[in-house]
């Protein structure tokens, strides 16, 4: 950032203001050739269709945050109520993410991915604008993995620290 | 984008992979000194906390795009179910969003804002990443106004062309 940000909120009262904003669930994965990588994030958005890009923020301070600044491509899964153990071990520090060997494989391409996690995107960074200790990374979709199912059924949301799950009982 | 973008998943698959995906809904206000905008958005989160930065999307086919570009400030509403007509108004095109006078007022500091729709913050937009024909904004967040009540009480979530609310009913 080049611009000095001097009379903003404090932290305490933004975080305050966002726990009314919920999110849907997203786990973003990657190698730059020294490991796989994985990331629960609940900045995951559409931009545009049309060049397809989403954009998506990581955190400096994420164990993640080195691989994904050094990935050219990266694996974005759109996550189901069915996938909050990824959702979980994602969002979990200290351990081997990818220790359970038959959660997880490679696409030809070689990026990490989670078997049973979808929708899922295979997207190439194309932009990233820093934002403090942030950075927000602009992704352009090149393939995805779409389940056949009604995407109706039972998307994972996170809001105000807790899980949650879509369906006829939250609809208005 | 100065990249020429190739190969890339279609509009149609792409916004197929995106019904999957639900999210939190925000309505942002602005004027630029030619009246009034308010858009519905879907694409607001938190980037930073310190600085208290977020981030939202823009399609330049929206007619609040050529306000927003032009704007220094704006006001974000976080929305709860209860402001679904909100919502569905600044969703609505054709039609003047600001003709009931009575829901809006402005700000000491100019910008137009629904009075009934919080969590409400206003800020100052600090950079821009333009997308295909999209803008991601960034907004470092000056003041908010937050409702004492429960934020686990019923926020606004859409998902796969559907309202959808949260709470106890959709709590994992």
């Amino acid at each position: 950032m080049t611009v000095e940000l001097v009379d903003g909120l404090s932290a305490e009262e933004f975080k305050l203001a966002f726990r009314h904003h919920p999110a849907g669930v997203a786990v973003i994965t990657a190698d730059a050739g020294h490991g796989p990588v994985g990331l629960t994030a609940s900045s995951v958005f559409s931009v545009s269709a049309d060049p397809a890009v989403l954009v998506f923020s990581v955190s400096g301070s994420s164990s993640s945050a080195p691989t994904l600044n050094a990935a050219d491509t990266v694996v974005v899964h759109l996550l189901l109520s069915d996938h909050i153990d990824i959702a979980k071990l994602c969002a979990t520090s200290g351990i081997n993410r990818f220790e359970d060997t038959t959660i997880w494989d490679r696409l030809p391409t070689g990026e990490p991915y989670f078997k049973n996690a979808q929708a899922r995107i295979r997207g190439r960074v194309i932009n990233k604008m820093p934002i403090g200790d942030s950075t927000v990374f602009a992704v352009h979709a090149l393939e995805a993995d779409i389940p056949d199912e009604d995407p109706a059924s039972n998307p994972l949301v996170y809001h105000n620290r807790s899980w949650h799950h879509l369906g006829d009982h939250s609809r208005l």
